[in-house]
């Protein structure tokens, strides 16, 4: 059973709202921390943002996002590198321990994963030289394979190991369930990620059967088919006590009042998680 | 540059179009050979199937569909080891030398991958039995990680081979790019069924972005990001001489005119496999 003090969401799960609404709704509900998108705090301007935060007494435990660094195409290298040490100064600001990073997709015009995981992979490295003079870690999460195509080449937690491997500090994984859950090497993955150090973060969400669409359809907890207690295990065995980010692109839940939606996370946080 | 000769239809890629219609369609435009489900067989009855089949000329290359054990729930498994031996009788009536095998889903009121995978392994084993005493071969193809909840377990070629090797003879694996393109793990894995003689079957196709929809938004090759003839190549090397099926899930395409369809299917085949 998860601790509501472990709950963080990802302010992507209550899109409809602006950052201000945002910021005092999680408060007023008693989620104690979140996890902003970069655009949301751009959308108020970097200062007003971190009063905001400090007013509400929330915790950052994360931002998104760093990456897609393939999808923006070679010639656009120098921009989309300034874009994320950017994202990475927003994150050092508003106390983010780490911002996710996700690579991209096929490199445009290639048709090559390879080209697209060589070419990621150096922008990581430089964008990790950055993160490390800021003091901002990054958490290199692996997406489910049906990602491929648009959001990332890094679509298993073992290949997301093997980059941290070689990519050296500052950089770990982040684990969440609705990416990997179908991973048969997930469980060994998990403990090499613990024993590098680098089990960075933890996502919770379900997966819906059926799921109406790639993206926007992920489920609340207890409505899919993940058995995510047994994951939990996995990441508590491996020694991981950070906050258990929720983040759920739902067109679903979209439509819906976000107060209620909140109330129906935190009651299913405790119960499935 | 793939050859017209190697080229064979799974008759799901032209939904629409009853059984005698798709027979004649195929013979006309030059299609050599296809792949029937067997509910297409059943649409007309065994006999009338059999003679449409000879008269068109067209041959046989396999058949669908074995397997979605696990979907029936345990309490179903009679049946449904009933219905899988008769779809076997059926391939072996049309002279299909092997059926296609898909496991099945989370086994309902599990949320277990594993019970899902040992309660599909003994079924499986259980047809293989049968499709051994009556000639027809079994390819258990790996389906897409994004298929576990409702498809399948089986969602790596490390895994379908795994599984084959414990099975041994009579089964083999089945390689459908769409299924498989995103997998680091897909060159050795191509040669370890090539050495172990268990490469069945080449299945073709392409992977859009974006993708609408999680099963019926399919590519006609060409249209999509995978490397196709990166991936031939792998299983040429491998050995394969058998046809390349095109098995194309598409809302898309369902609604158009079938004949301009397999018109264009002829065209990318040749331009894009």
């Amino acid at each position: 059973v998860a601790d509501l003090s472990k709950l963080s969401i990802n302010t992507l799960t209550n899109k409809p709202l602006p950052f201000e609404e945002l910021v005092n709704l999680y408060a007023r509900k008693g989620v104690p921390a979140f996890s902003p998108w970069h655009t949301e705090i751009d959308s108020v301007g970097l200062s007003v943002a971190k009063k905001m935060i400090a007013d509400s007494g929330l915790s950052v435990t994360s931002m998104c996002l760093c990456g897609l660094f393939s999808n923006e195409g070679r010639e656009n290298r120098s921009d989309v590198l300034a874009h994320n040490r950017r994202v990475l100064d927003i994150a050092a600001e508003v106390g983010a321990p780490y911002v996710t990073i996700v690579p991209g997709g096929i490199l445009p015009g290639t048709k090559s994963i390879q080209d697209t995981l060589d070419y990621n992979f150096d922008c990581v490295a430089e964008t990790l030289e950055h993160a490390n003079s800021v003091g901002v870690g990054l958490a290199l999460e692996p997406l489910h394979p049906i990602y491929l195509a648009d959001w990332s080449g890094v679509n298993t937690l073992k290949t997301a190991n093997d980059w941290c491997e070689k990519l050296g500090d500052g950089i770990g994984v982040a684990v969440d369930i609705y990416h990997v859950w179908w991973d048969p090497n997930l469980p060994e993955e998990i403990t090499r990620a613990s024993q590098a150090g680098t089990l960075l973060a933890y996502c919770v969400g379900d997966f819906l059967d059926p799921t109406s669409h790639p993206l926007n359809d992920r489920g609340l907890m207890g409505d899919g088919v993940i058995d995510i207690p047994s994951i939990t295990k996995l990441v508590e065995d491996a020694g991981y006590d950070g906050p258990y980010e929720v983040e759920l692109f739902t067109s679903t839940w979209w439509v819906e009042d976000q107060g209620v939606f909140i109330d129906e996370i935190k009651d299913r946080f405790v119960r499935f998680v």
